[in-house]
């Protein structure tokens, strides 16, 4: 890059930090626990967020954002599990920016939520950069995608909090190798937690939900939280 | 994107655009046939191309160029290949420009190839973008991906000028669905050529690569080509 385009890009990112920091703020107080979704494009963010929400639901109240560059097609597959959902368009944007989140809640209450999801455009590049002012930003990497993608993109891993494998009941079919996938991602990440899951089948999906509402129990017992 | 921002992203574009027109240029004085790889990370680039790049030398002088963010892995597992193999590494950048092409060259003589393949970094989005000076643009859609692909990355099918549909032997186990994925490249792309391969079986290789050999041809018995 050029250094004007640096330059330019670093004062982008500043601002979304302070964006993303108010968000973050505003989240924590009214108790809703955010999660953000990354991934390749075709992963399964949709189909595993779609599972996630209907199962939730008896218990908790939930909610979406979803960012896509050119179509509304995934705010519509969600909200077939009747959560409220919102679609972010970004037009030729790779990501989403804290700038979107704070402009597609406008109307809603944060307080009026347990969960609230936030599905990023597919790009395994871009979205590292921007905090959304999630608490726990996901990585999907479906056993379709091979085993090296966290050597390849090393910075959004960094970036994640915790990886989810995604599309289980291909593993056989495509030779899926757990292990080298397994250590790509501890060699980026040391001590990354890993869950696998079939939102097609449901395998893992109990664990993943399981854990994921006990993590949201401890955060609000965290003084500051 | 601020209106800064998107004033010096145009100084950049309309820079790569003038590298990337005098590329094409000798592209052509030299003739060789110059072929660009995109896709999501995961769709299969680089094993389709290991095994274009097989296949196609017992008859033609090949080559490639390959794009990543951080490792050197792909040119390796080219180099299977007994191809000769150059890695571009670009750091955060998302996309390959025509500028990282032309120092890639530097002291190989394209003169003495009839094809170089360009496999560009996995993304859907930034390449869109970067003329390489390249005569055909492949967009890779893997059948475990989702056939919506097309809908929700318009920019990247329009700037490509065949679709490779990959890992046709995971079509069954994924429920791959032909007839949504033909119809959705349609309504972005009218008319635009589409193959079905498995580059792990085989399936579908002959007919790409007889194909690809025959533009070549037609390309060079053009006038100013």
């Amino acid at each position: 890059m050029t250094p004007r385009l640096v330059e330019v890009r670093q004062n982008v990112l500043k601002h979304n930090d302070e964006v993303a920091r108010a968000l973050r703020e505003r989240f924590h107080a009214s108790g809703v626990f955010v999660i953000s979704l990354v991934s390749s494009p075709g992963s399964g963010k949709t189909t595993f967020l779609e599972r996630t929400l209907t199962l939730l639901q008896p218990a908790y109240r939930v909610a979406a954002l979803v960012g896509d560059l050119a179509t509304e097609n995934d705010a519509r597959r969600l909200a077939r599990s009747r959560a409220p959902v919102r679609q972010i368009v970004t037009g030729t944007l790779c990501h989403l920016e804290a700038a979107m989140v704070e402009n597609a809640l406008e109307g809603w209450s944060p307080g009026e939520l347990d969960f609230l999801f936030i599905e990023n455009v597919g790009n395994l590049v871009c979205p590292s950069s921007y905090d959304l002012g999630e608490d726990l930003r996901l990585i999907l990497v479906s056993v379709t995608e091979g085993e090296d993608k966290p050597l390849k993109y090393p910075t959004i891993f960094n970036t994640s909090d915790v990886t989810i494998v995604s599309k289980m009941d291909l593993a056989e079919a495509a030779e899926f190798d757990w292990q080298a996938l397994e250590s790509n991602i501890q060699a980026v990440r040391p001590g990354m937690r890993v869950l696998r899951v079939s939102a097609k089948t449901g395998q893992g999906m109990d664990e993943w939900l399981e854990w994921l509402t006990a993590l949201r129990s401890s955060a609000a017992r965290l003084p500051g939280q």
